[in-house]
């Protein structure tokens, strides 16, 4: 080969020069035009037959050695490379259309959404958290570098003032892990606890907890609940080590666990040193009635790992939850962390440990509060009516974010249908258990932290209006 | 149990009444003056007796009956529960001391720090950063739902425009997924993957990607490199099935895969429908050399998982990083995912797509790259004089942040005793096999992004300075 001539886009380019002498020369050697070992005109001679400078050739002949196109014989030249002609791609089949199932927003598939993983959207504080952002963003660059992976320092040391102080969690900051969400902590746990180990979960229990740790090969019981939470007899005859609990308000039930059945579950964790409860605290501030109900990792934080997020008490597209470690964990856990990089933004993590230490997180959890506790007054109230003369009943309203309404099964199914029909977003008890069944096909489940009174109302003249007692 | 004499703080209280009342009560059941089934005093008299409203009385009763301190009888009162004092806390050893290991920021072990997982801080965008993330923020009540679990289809719009353009990645958003960082997305491809197929890592490798993947109970195969890169013989030989490379930039090596065993190893992964490989492309857009060197996946997207990070295109410490799967993966990853979160704030997602579209990341790649250039011919230039007399040989230097640094036994244990002794972080190639041993323990890494130019004077003086060739 004395030369290429090449068609060059010399003005207005779009394509470097380099860039276009790399991709002919690539192209020439792909179609087999280019033979292996036929020599490449020197650098040179090709710049001066197509009239550019010699650097410009030299960066393309450089790419095509670097990337093995070419290879250089000194004092020679560049030929094309042998080993490249014997490899070639496999014939393929044309490639599968993606499944056009993706929307742009998973929200526009509902027209009313009684969402349990949902909250009041219109009462976030945009701007505190925005200037606070800002101040985080201009503290310097050191928030750039890699950080540690359980966290940042200043944020664990926030959150175990604020634990102390709302949750009676007895903690040192040493003890926090911080990490991109409940389901990515349960991860980190699976691999901390020994893998022989079964772990326990309630039954009706959270299914992404079900999955995430099916997902991990982890070993699951499935404890079944009396009116106090996990029933200690199933737990103890289950023959798990691990307890999954929700113990403040028992999801998707809202049992509050009573005092006596917590000391229970205490002391079973205490008959063998590698036992533990996980305690996840999802609910922790919104307890409605009053005084968040204290944390069991209070009672005994040597046997109780905590959990918790801010995707309730901020929002759930800010993903940052934590857990608290007993002290024993901490050496294999930091060994293992090693390994891992933490997978909050250290900016995000900033700015919460600064919303959280001027006190703004409590002031917006108080304020969330009233305005959820009116709103389940006035949802309660509007649902009155239909409660009475459909015979339903109110369960769960204590301490969480959702009524449960049990009622005559086939009131359940016609409720259920209208739901459908109508695009309203609700769930039957039955879907949290972990085989569904007929078991809570009759109790309906509607979170109301995310509508707005006029939907509420609507939704529920949809689902309830013109409806009659007894056998339809 | 007539009535309590509460000493109330009643002026200037930090505590509310209500709770006050509350803590008083469960103290008395806890210690045992209050029996089980003694009757407590009526709200009405206990109010009359403490002269405060019914109103606080009523919630501190109904927050010990929501934990279950107290039982109530109807029309007769409230009474303690016998179920609490049948369980009462073990006795415990007083708490391990946590390790007094922490330290605020790790960054200050090491006065000059050669480390490979930084980046050149002073040159980040802040303003544009804090613009464009403002700009999100107000954008909208939206951001703050639930997102797509695979990540915000805006910003997957985005990144795959921009892989299209600049890594010749063949795919279309819905073949991404986003998560917080390369070791996040690992464990999702571990559970994605089959768990009985083995996976091939290169020995010398990254660690973490080891770390992460046997903490996950996967069955590894380390293979050796030659100057290529991941021997393909060896590959074969193994019996592993999913092949995990850095073919860009070599990690540590700074090997380039050419295109002939590029091709090769696409051949070995169409053996078999089961086959992938994973091609990390943690340092795409820096090969100092020129144009990125196109990705492997644009050669075969059926059968190549492209992951990549902004933890050196932006900053380590914001932890986004995505992985392009093959069409056939798409529906098995989908089911998946709907168990999970995404990892990544929706407000970061948001801010990091319109960096983006706005061609910031672009210009900030290309002035980084430009920075990065001119920092590596100084240090090179700075070591000359080091490397002719100590007869070191430098490898690595092409498309990588870091170099390698290759002299005789005798010379790197001296320098990296200096490394030690002078609080310089670097890395003895050694450490990245598998099995760390003798060999690789002669080539030192040092990784130059971080460091200015100033301390790479004085850090290369410290190691190198004084010293002779030959047997020391």
């Amino acid at each position: 080969m004395n030369n290429f001539t090449i068609n060059l886009e010399r003005e207005d380019r779009k394509i470097p020069l380099y860039e276009q002498i790399y991709l002919f020369i690539c192209n020439e050697i792909k179609s087999g035009r280019l033979k292996a070992d036929e020599k490449l005109p020197s650098k040179r001679s090709l710049a001066a037959h197509l009239m550019i400078s010699l650097n410009t050739v030299e960066t393309a002949y450089s790419m095509l050695l670097q990337e093995g196109y070419i290879y250089s014989a000194p004092r020679s030249g560049y030929y094309v490379s042998r080993a490249f002609v014997e490899f070639s791609l496999p014939e393929k089949e044309p490639p599968i259309e993606p499944p056009a199932s993706e929307t742009r927003t998973s929200e526009t598939r509902f027209k009313y959404g009684f969402l349990t993983n949902t909250v009041d959207t219109s009462s976030f504080p945009f701007k505190t958290w925005a200037k606070l952002g800002k101040e985080v963003l201009y503290s310097g660059q050191s928030l750039l570098s890699i950080g540690d992976p359980s966290g940042d320092v200043t944020l664990r040391e926030s959150l175990c003032k604020y634990l102390r102080e709302f949750r009676a969690v007895d903690c040192s900051p040493s003890q926090i892990v911080i990490g991109a969400g409940i389901e990515y902590l349960l991860m980190l746990l699976n691999r901390i606890i020994p893998h022989e180990l079964t772990f326990a979960v309630e039954d009706p229990g959270y299914g992404k907890t079900r999955a995430v740790l099916l997902g991990g090969r982890r070993k699951l019981s499935y404890i079944p609940l009396d009116h106090e939470g996990m029933s200690p007899s199933c737990l103890s005859a289950s023959g798990a080590d691990i307890a999954y609990i929700t113990p403040s308000c028992q999801f998707p039930t809202g049992i509050i666990m009573p005092v006596a059945r917590r000391l229970e579950l205490i002391s079973w964790a205490n008959e063998y040193e590698y036992r533990y409860i996980i305690e996840d605290d999802y609910n922790s501030e919104f307890n409605l009635m009053g005084k968040p109900i204290p944390s069991l990792q209070g009672m005994d934080s040597d046997k109780v790992i905590y959990m918790s997020t801010f995707s309730r008490s901020l929002a759930p597209s800010i993903r940052i939850a934590y857990m608290v470690l007993p002290k024993v964990l901490l050496k294999d856990t930091r060994d293992m962390l090693s390994s891992y990089s933490s997978t909050v933004s250290r900016f995000e993590q900033n700015t919460l440990a600064r919303f959280i230490d001027g006190g703004y997180l409590n002031r917006h959890i108080n304020r969330m509060k009233t305005l959820y506790r009116r709103r389940k007054e006035f949802f309660l109230e509007y649902l009155k009516p239909y409660l009475e003369a459909l015979d339903i009943t109110v369960s769960g309203d204590t301490a969480g974010l959702h009524l449960l309404l049990t009622m005559p099964k086939a009131l359940a199914e016609e409720v259920y249908r209208r739901a459908e029909a109508n695009k309203i977003k609700l769930y039957r008890l039955s879907e949290f258990y972990a085989e569904e069944s007929d078991r809570g096909r009759n109790t309906l489940l509607l979170g109301f932290a995310g509508t707005e009174k006029e939907d509420l109302k609507n939704a529920v003249d949809l689902l309830f209006g013109n409806l009659q007692s007894g056998p339809i």
